[in-house]
């Protein structure tokens, strides 16, 4: 992933998701507890793939899935309930087998996350596939760099 | 399930499970988030079938599953980060393919809730099937009372 | 709450609420948790509030809130990853410091739970407030039929 | 935190916590959904004040929280429903104001996930505090290594 994984970097192919806070992600500190900015990367990751690739109810139908391997985040400010979070995805580098993407979160234009994940596909018994063909494909031509030579 | 679902009635087969308040169950009010007793209810379970039936580890993997199908709770007190919930279950009927359980949360011996839930065996498709001969022969003996006529 | 809580009555305020399911929301069996749906029903209530009475945030903010006292729900069918349901609110009666609201959940025009759910209107410190007046007197004009005389 | 956040360093202040996996931690994968290892990280952090500092139950009373301000963890192997994850956490460093502890999770002696995270003192308004005195010298003495200049 990227060092300083900020605002979506020109030619980046992003999307915006907008998530409302629901009272249940709040925490006893009044704001959104920290595991659930988790759960927000995956519903950008979905509708990422939905604008750019495929379905991810697709790959699932054909029993695979984007196996989450490593995460990272930055908390900057914290979000409260009601609160309107921005999470803009992108992808970074795909490979083979394997694929990073980035994601900036806002709320009212400020920067209050920045997060990286890396996945790799893998089939119903959890064993590591290749990206099938013509998804790889498309995959390489939304990359905003090539991926790295050892993963 | 019962009326008055509220101390473990006598000759009821209890299993009871202790749960310490994480704080990631909190929620703004600072006190556990009602949504999460609802999964205490299930680790009770798991527990219940643990040592009174068969691990659900089992059931699962034969591919049956106890699906919820009906949950009421009364929420009586409020809990919050770190107190120590005893989640006690007993298991009210069994019918063909049902059963219904009761269940009294309490801490520091105060009742905070209590709850009852149906369940239906199905496998993996989600189809209704009967409880396997053995199991519900078992239940049956750990039965509070005879089932409904009518689910 | 009525005896079945299913479509909304005539005469019902109520509000829908969209809700598309996130791939954390399903389990091993492969589709929805039963306990996600109870936060579902909180996000319907939120929206409720939004429509026809005031957001929920203006109430926490003046630390007020509609604790949840007793939750029932028949789960008819299962949802499964991407799915949408839809969570039709409203509010069954209301009386001095407590209310009913009712529910039922559809997916692609089928139902797939009925629910209800009572509150306690209580202060920050978790005690038991009377609505505030001019939210009292918004709310009977809409709640379906007058509160029971005894909680 | 180190680059390579593996099994406790000699030397470490280690605490293990057991967790035992819920059926509503697993998603249709068939496995435990990623978020979920972000809270197993919590309960070990609680369970590592508990046995080498103050229970955080104390500092919540003082109105002091270790906000998390970074994350990062790398998946090595799926976990499945009623796995018992261990997960060791050990102090990595301590400054004036944060801190850093690292993780090792484990199911039957392998090795399915490591993890780092850092974290502020704020106070109930989520302004950065110094830790309290008593406390930083405590975990001074603790910390594996000496924090870092800048944060």
């Amino acid at each position: 992933m990227s060092n300083s994984a900020s605002s979506p970097p020109d030619g980046a192919a992003v999307s915006r998701h907008r998530h409302r806070v629901a009272f249940f992600e709040t925490d006893a500190m009044g704001v959104v507890h920290h595991s659930n900015y988790i759960r927000h990367l995956e519903l950008a990751r979905i509708c990422w793939l939905d604008e750019h690739d495929q379905p991810y109810r697709v790959y699932a139908e054909q029993g695979l899935h984007y196996a989450t391997t490593h995460l990272e985040i930055d908390y900057r400010r914290s979000t409260g309930f009601d609160d309107v979070i921005e999470i803009a995805a992108w992808l970074d580098w795909v490979r083979g087998a394997s694929m990073c993407i980035d994601y900036e979160l806002t709320c009212e234009g400020t920067c209050v996350a920045t997060a990286s994940s890396l996945h790799a596909m893998v089939n119903r018994e959890g064993r590591v596939r290749r990206i099938p063909k013509e998804r790889a494909e498309n995959l390489k031509g939304l990359a905003l760099r090539p991926g790295p030579k050892v993963l």
